[in-house]
């Protein structure tokens, strides 16, 4: 079912615009069109309203945040909402600073995002305002697994109630939850987190995914979710013994350049409870 | 007769000056050394005018855009002009914003170009203030093909009498004009387009070649659009059936790394009208 | 008896605070994954203490300096320092313009660092108020040998006496000096040069190797030199007649991701004198 979400990409092809940090940016922009989208970074407060009215989606990533972004992606964010375009929220480190918690909750009041992805640590931050962490990854304590999976679901529940957005925790299973369901999705492989920015790329995803299918957040959501590990797990089929993160990155990109809505169909692998 | 200004980067090894976007920023940095220049990014306002001094050549790239840098584009395009450094635009999705029309205008009323390098949406932008936008790609209903490619050229000529820059549009077929003639160019492969920066950097090229060949600056642009052009059709034909555009992005900056003057002599393929 | 500071990174993983340039931060990140630390980039001056106090070490990089990173650099250096984390600079192009020689004057006023890596115009610079400038790589006519290789080994010496950090300096042959000895490092290969942020991985790598290691900060950095040369090496040994510079650097931080210590050991090439 979860196919069609990719060619909608792909006969759409919206353009992305992202206020995102430096550090992966490069990748997010190859990733956006290795799935069908099209690229734009612009983080100037005077410029972020036009160019997002230019766009027909938006991507806010909390990470190497500045003052000057921070304006600009509440500007874009507002705007945005104002065109009825998609808006993405990674909150990249979020229980790292004051700045950026203060931050994530001025987004949370002036814009209406579609959806919300990040790993358990920066949701738990979000919705109950704890969290533990370790650099920009999750921090080991916080790993879910049997019961845990449960209580990350609840977790992804409430942010998801209280904020109307499409909640995703990255994680060993991935949890994409809004009204209409919640999605455990079993792709991925555990090298991904070796690679810096494969989250941002999820986010971009997911952004170009939802603004291709609008009335469709939560399924177009988990197909960006689907798709992101799917070629996590094509990528490291590919590698060979000489081969690491760096390359594991660039097969990772030309996974999804390459993969199918057929591919994407059988190769998803999730329930929906 | 292009092989010579490939030779002569080499020879010369020009250090490049780039105020540039971050999103591209670190395949622009291995692209000139590709070709055989040497790179320095550096944009803060109170630096530039140092940085570019110690120079031999200066690439102005308009990607995400913020006032301190467009402080210092205007600071370092007048110094490289006092010196006599060829300077290069790159005016990336300028009809995106007022900001980036406002600043293009302005850079090209205080500082003089030797090339300015767009696709057709931007050229006219700057030649006639008109133009559509689509993300930082050429929108579709802008690419020329036959008729269209006389009135493409006819603009890049507008352009070019107006400013006494050699003006590059980049399409299906790439166009290079300035005093002297105008170049058809078509080397290249339409998955270039797939790869975010091929734009940029061949920007950053431009402005290594001219800076190596300053007294020939139309040549000089024309073996950078050709080398580029050549690069991308080497790279396409490595591709196996798994690689996409993140493993065509590192092929073509290799490609330009094992490029010898005699490649680019046998490989480009213009016609100068 | 360099292997077992791979091991340490391996097993400590450090959370690295890296306040760099966004040329070659995201090849930084993945280099940061590969030897085993776990990066984070912040350079918002708002914030930076913050989250360096959540890290294990700092990486200050003079790369695209501008404004507020500088106060960014001052306030997490002074913050790592009352914390006890090791700081490493790389004074990226010191020697390019007065910002940078006012900033790195600054930073070793007001920061203590456990290390300080540059090529020989960039230590010079800082050791003496001298050194010439071509783009961020050392002037070819500061490149040492025989002789030249003493004379090196004595400014860094200076250097490390000045201001009590170990001093690497990067060139044909490496040198890692501090309270303890000096090391000469026969690892890497001359093309390292050709991609551009090997040295910025390197500063990063060392800042993780000391993290890891922070009683032994001498033969923690002379392990990271001898693995960036080691990487440089076996990434040299992969490459095919068609890769070049791109694939090259890849293949760099792929290797690191491979090497076991015990490669390390056996690999490492050095004299302590």
């Amino acid at each position: 079912m979860l196919g069609i979400y990719l060619d909608k990409v792909r006969s759409v092809r919206p353009v992305i615009h992202s206020i995102t940090n430096y550090v992966t940016s490069g990748d997010c922009a190859n990733m956006l069109i290795a799935c069908g989208a099209s690229p734009i970074m612009a983080d100037e407060p005077e410029e972020v309203s036009e160019i997002t009215s230019r766009c027909s989606g938006l991507n806010i990533n909390m990470g190497t945040l500045n003052t000057a972004k921070i304006e600009s992606m509440v500007i874009a964010g507002k705007r945005s909402n104002e065109l009825g375009h998609p808006v993405v929220l990674d909150p990249v480190g979020v229980g790292g600073s004051r700045l950026r918690i203060d931050t994530a909750a001025r987004l949370l009041g002036k814009v209406r995002f579609a959806a919300i992805k990040g790993n358990i640590s920066e949701i738990k931050c979000l919705a109950r305002g704890e969290g533990a962490f370790r650099g920009v990854d999750a921090d080991g304590s916080d790993l879910y697994t049997g019961a845990g999976l449960e209580a990350a679901a609840g977790l992804a529940k409430e942010l998801s109630a209280k904020t109307g957005a499409v909640v995703i925790i990255t994680g060993p299973v991935d949890i994409a939850t809004g009204p209409g369901g919640t999605y455990f999705i079993y792709n991925g492989h555990p090298m991904m987190s070796s690679v810096s920015g494969t989250g941002c790329q999820l986010s971009a995803m997911t952004a170009a995914f939802i603004a291709a299918s609008p009335n469709e957040p939560l399924n177009a959501a988990a197909a960006a979710v689907c798709a992101m590990g799917l070629a996590g797990e094509t990528a490291h089929v590919r590698l060979t013994e000489r081969d690491g993160n760096a390359s594991y990155r660039n097969y990772m990109i030309d996974a999804v350049w390459n993969m199918t809505s057929d591919q994407l169909e059988k190769g998803a692998r999730y329930e929906i409870r």
